[in-house]
């Protein structure tokens, strides 16, 4: 019989809590931290930051902890176990070992943060190894959070666009909030990452939100107050149409000149308002935004049109490569909204600033559970390019199911678009390094700040493999766990450990199995994009189509019969995702049209593998609930009352709409092929 | 080239333009009221009315209309051409023409309103034929329309649930319209065609909109007050659930001494509030509404709770019969929504209060283009049933299709449950004669009623349906082309009346033939339910299912191998619809599942049938906007310039809907079965 749960109002700690932080709350702990009052940009080779705050938040995060357990603040020089310590150096942080004793030394505040957090995420491990002298910098210089928070609840998004987690953590009833402590403890929780920037607002800019820009600055400089303590530099999504719907111009033409003045004056507001402001983030062109299009330009001429009124105050644009047709003739299939971003994108490869950061989908699609890396990761080598991840589970589940992204992504940052060895065997995460990365976050005002506890673990790992993309998935689950399930005493129970391995390692390979197979996509409920409808999209203007027919399902891609998006690909992948008998199995459909005959390099058949792999499947969600529910013995001691009782509503939900994807997709190629299950199991 | 069209804020004038008084204007007419104070239920015989107040509006009417055409009021004593006369005398009103001379009798203002306005629709030939002494009197003693409108805007259903023609006539901004004159002209309208109670809010009675019934009822007696003076009377939807939510008991239970007395108490200041005060409507138990279920009690024991307490008032109430599980498992082919209302109803039969009407949908799904008679119209003998109609074109276009539905009403009405000769051969309109009609409007804010100007017919010829159910259809449109494009002169364009007739008359069945085929159903896109979406309700809650695999198509409700619906008949339906070879085609699939390759009675087979209606169908829809084109001449003088310019942009879009339809069924079912068209025509 379990006893009542009790639900703290306060948020949930994620991976910080009290005891995440015994470790360094045990040891003796130095700060060398010189009196700061300016912004850190006037000590020489540092990052505009804001050290004087940085560093209080510094000294209250060594205070609060060393108090919490039973160490404390000493003096630099009276040998502390751990030394804390401000100068020029180089970006990032060293942390050098000697003899049980740490010291940690960055050029900033912010970094030393990042370095703080460091010895945090080692524990006892920290204090305990061999003697060490590293260097620990972030491999991509910009890495953000993309909010997509409404500040009026959209009558058909919501108040947060593809948000699961409840409310914005920054507006409420149609303004900033009030009360922006929780925007505060994001931060803290970013900062224990590594992620230093955040897009405040929905990059599908409606009229209330565009507001932000000119009549709200006054409110967007008090959620920048609340991130700023943490080092996390606010930046606005804007609407490209801003100069004719706030600024009453005639035209938004990126050429013309008095809209070129109107958004250097909108700019150089901003940066009077909030010193440290990063910059701005565009969608234009998409979707039903506007953008260039409308006057003859292109996203070249757009991009650098905000890039000049940034530039001054050293800001920095994020123009997103999303564009294509969303109003296609299902009827035409040349037409293949997969080759759009490379066809509008590719071309203007050496127009755009420096200052310019081209964001680009990790896919050609959109975030789907399985698809190719997007194909303009390799095209634009003058450009400053950022992937685009989605953290928000929009097809993956939408936090109800536990699906676990790192491997996915480490997949995407891992992949090499020239092969093994062409272009001296640069991966995406190398191509991006200047731009950085970027992601959609599943942040909301739900206690557990992402509906689904164990949805934590994305956001934590993709702060992780934004600083580090070689990171292994499973370690930074560990690493994870190691955090968010600490006792008082910093230890986690082993078999806790375990059985998050055992729900979440595989989970995203799970997601893939019992939804939409081979890299089809889709198949999900229009509009909400929960659960299944196989042809939900298919007669729709969206280009997401699978044309399934009696006697087989995909989307011809290749330059011999296709739509050719094959060849917008470098050697070698143009040719092999071309031919049948080189393309991986998990993406056959997006590339191919075949029969539901053919067989698959796994030597079964695409309907077989189909109908075996949603079986298998629904099975591996009955075995992750069965590993959570084995913990029971272990609540509340090792895992709170409340989040046993969310992860287990959510797994239920997981299993019964694992098994509706089952039977659905099952139930519907049978019914169209008539090919039989060699199983032999209901077909309804 | 067409000038521009200045558009008239006013409400359109609908069917009563002046010119549609021309003839009565002309002439001279002379009335005979008693000076009437108190209601006229005083009178011996009449009904409960209002009848100084309504018959202070005949009196203006006559005012307006002679003093616009030349005529005059004259003394009742000196021979007017048309002579009102209010008489103790029978239900309706008495229509004598002697030498030309009329004199309309009726023993209530309101009845001799409808007397009048018969006279207005009659025109010139009211006073032209040869000597007549006739009786008329409404088929059906309650004639209601059901606005499913909301207070507040709901979030999913807007201001009006599936209403297609703006705001609700009654609220706007949270609240009933301080302004209530269009109600008052909406009454005019009605009264025309013989209408004469009102339901002014939605079944689906949301926390807003229960406090109608108790806080709001000053608001609900201005609503009464402004449809009052043309003898329309208001009633209300009301929560099962009212006396918990709005009474602060711990229960709703039906059988419950303090439910009694609460609903006894809420009645009671209701018809003290507003005295002609018509009664409450109920959904309950469906679709996630509170019922007498939650109690352990049936729907006759709901439904007598009510009755109970608005009987000392002479009040009635509507409880609905549309009732059925919308949370059913597309796995189980066993369970049938078709049966549903029969299942849950039928046994109640001679259990409910004679002040209830137990109100059925015409058919056993849900207001489609296609479907059966309910088999609980031929089920309930004890009952008063009403038979309800769904005036809003929820699935048959949604006021963006030209779609003139009084030939499907008809059918239905005229159906005979028993066959031709069976129970005294009675049909439906017999069956429902003391429980009468209802349908759910089609109006809201918008200028021209009904969004789509064309969509006025279906409310016109619902009103005389109500009044006289063997109408001819296509008499009904042409008395509505009479009155609608009357010109000043009470003349209306010979080519008008031609043309409307060509786009109008089978505008039914042509939509049918463009959309789901042989009475399958639905293959609407959800949620919104416009335009195509085969599967899109396939593996769904909903039961709405058509079960297509690629060998064939339809629900099985037979007896012998099916749901055994076909077994909810009398003789001899329940053996037509069973056997494939007496199965009507257009119902073929409602109650059969057949191969594609099943050869119809027309001589063609199903899926032929499928590929050339849907071909047909969109030529059809050409045709029609080829006729409406051919007006363009006698624009603005016989039609005028807005209505031909809304009625062109809807064509437009019917067209391209039409296609769209045709496009995806087409497709669809090519690449399901494989079986190519005869005729060769492009698949997609």
């Amino acid at each position: 019989m379990r006893s009542e749960i009790v639900v703290d109002p306060a948020p949930h700690p994620a991976w910080l809590p009290d005891g995440a932080l015994a470790a360094v709350g045990r040891r003796r702990v130095g700060l060398r931290l010189p009196e700061l009052s300016g912004p850190a940009r006037d000590i020489p080779g540092a990052d505009p930051d804001n050290s004087a705050e940085v560093a209080s938040t510094l000294r209250a995060e060594v205070d609060r902890a060393t108090t919490a357990h039973g160490g404390g603040v000493v003096d630099p020089d009276d040998s502390p176990d751990l030394l804390l310590t401000l100068n020029p150096d180089r970006h990032g942080f060293r942390f050098v070992r000697d003899g049980g004793r740490v010291t940690v030394a960055a050029s900033t505040p912010t970094a030393l943060l990042h370095g703080w957090f460091h010895v945090v995420r080692l524990g006892e491990a920290a204090f305990t190894g061999p003697d060490a002298d590293e260097r620990h910098s972030p491999a991509f210089a910009l890495r953000v959070l993309d909010h997509w928070d409404n500040v009026d609840v959209h009558p058909v998004m919501g108040q947060v666009e593809r948000g699961y987690s409840g409310g914005s953590i920054f507006y409420a009833d149609g303004r900033v909030r009030d009360d922006l402590s929780r925007v505060t403890t994001y931060a803290r929780l970013l900062a224990a990452v590594g992620i230093d920037r955040v897009c405040i607002n929905n990059v599908n800019v409606h009229a209330r939100e565009a507001r932000l820009l000119t009549d709200d600055l006054p409110d967007v400089a008090r959620v920048a107050a609340a991130l700023r303590p943490y080092g996390v530099r606010t930046h606005l999504a804007v609407s490209f149409a801003a100069p004719m719907t706030l600024g009453g111009l005639p035209t938004s033409d990126p050429l013309d000149d008095d809209v070129r003045a109107w958004w250097r004056a909108a700019a150089d507001r901003v940066w009077a308002t909030i010193p440290d402001f990063g910059g701005f983030v565009v969608k234009a062109d998409s979707e039903g935004q506007p953008g260039p299009f409308a006057y003859g330009r292109d996203h070249a001429d757009g991009a650098n049109l905000l890039a000049e009124a940034v530039a001054p105050h050293g800001g920095v644009v994020h123009w997103r490569a999303f564009v294509y047709d969303h109003t296609q003739d299902w009827r035409d299939r040349s037409t293949d909204r997969a080759r759009a971003a490379h066809d509008h994108f590719a071309p203007l490869d050496g127009r755009f600033a420096d200052n310019v950061v081209v964001q680009v989908k990790h896919g050609p699609m959109d975030f789907q559970t399985r698809e190719p890396v997007s194909p303009v990761l390799a095209a634009m080598p003058a450009a400053r390019l950022a992937i685009e991840l989605q953290v928000t589970q929009e097809y993956t589940g939408q936090q109800r199911h536990a699906c676990y992204l790192a491997p996915w992504w480490s997949e995407n940052l891992g992949f090499r678009p020239w092969g093994g060895e062409g272009d001296d065997g640069r991966a995406v995460r190398d191509v991006v390094a200047s731009g950085g990365i970027a992601a959609v976050s599943n942040v909301g005002d739900d206690r557990f700040w992402t509906g689904h506890p164990l949805a934590q673990a994305n956001l934590y790992a993709f702060g992780r493999l934004a600083w580090d993309p070689t990171l292994d998935p499973a370690t930074v689950l560990d690493e994870w766990v190691g955090l968010t399930f600490a006792g008082p005493d910093g230890a986690v129970h082993p078999r806790v450990r375990e059985v998050l391995h055992a729900v979440l390692d595989d989970s995203w390979r799970t997601y893939e199995a019992y939804t939409a197979p081979l890299g089809v996509g889709f198949m999900v409920r229009p509009g909400h994009h929960y659960g299944p409808d196989v042809d939900g999209y298919e007669y729709t203007p969206w280009g997401t189509y699978h044309f399934a027919d009696r006697d087989g399902i995909g989307v011809d891609r290749t330059r011999a019969t296709g739509t050719g998006f094959t060849g917008q690909y470098p050697a070698p992948w143009r040719d092999v995702y071309e031919d049948l008998a080189t393309c991986p199995d998990e993406l056959l459909l997006f590339f191919h049209h075949v029969p539901y005959s053919h067989v698959l390099h796994s030597g079964v058949t695409v309907i077989q593998h189909l109908y075996d792999t949603h079986f298998a499947g629904v099975e591996r969600v009955r075995e992750m609930v069965a590993a959570w529910e084995s913990l029971a013995d272990l609540v509340p001691a090792a895992v709170p009352a409340d989040v046993d009782a969310r992860v287990r509503e959510r797994l239920a939900e997981q299993l019964r709409s694992a098994v509706e994807w089952r039977d659905q997709i099952y139930t519907y190629f049978f019914r169209k092929s008539g090919i039989p299950d060699a199983h032999g199991r209901t077909i309804y």
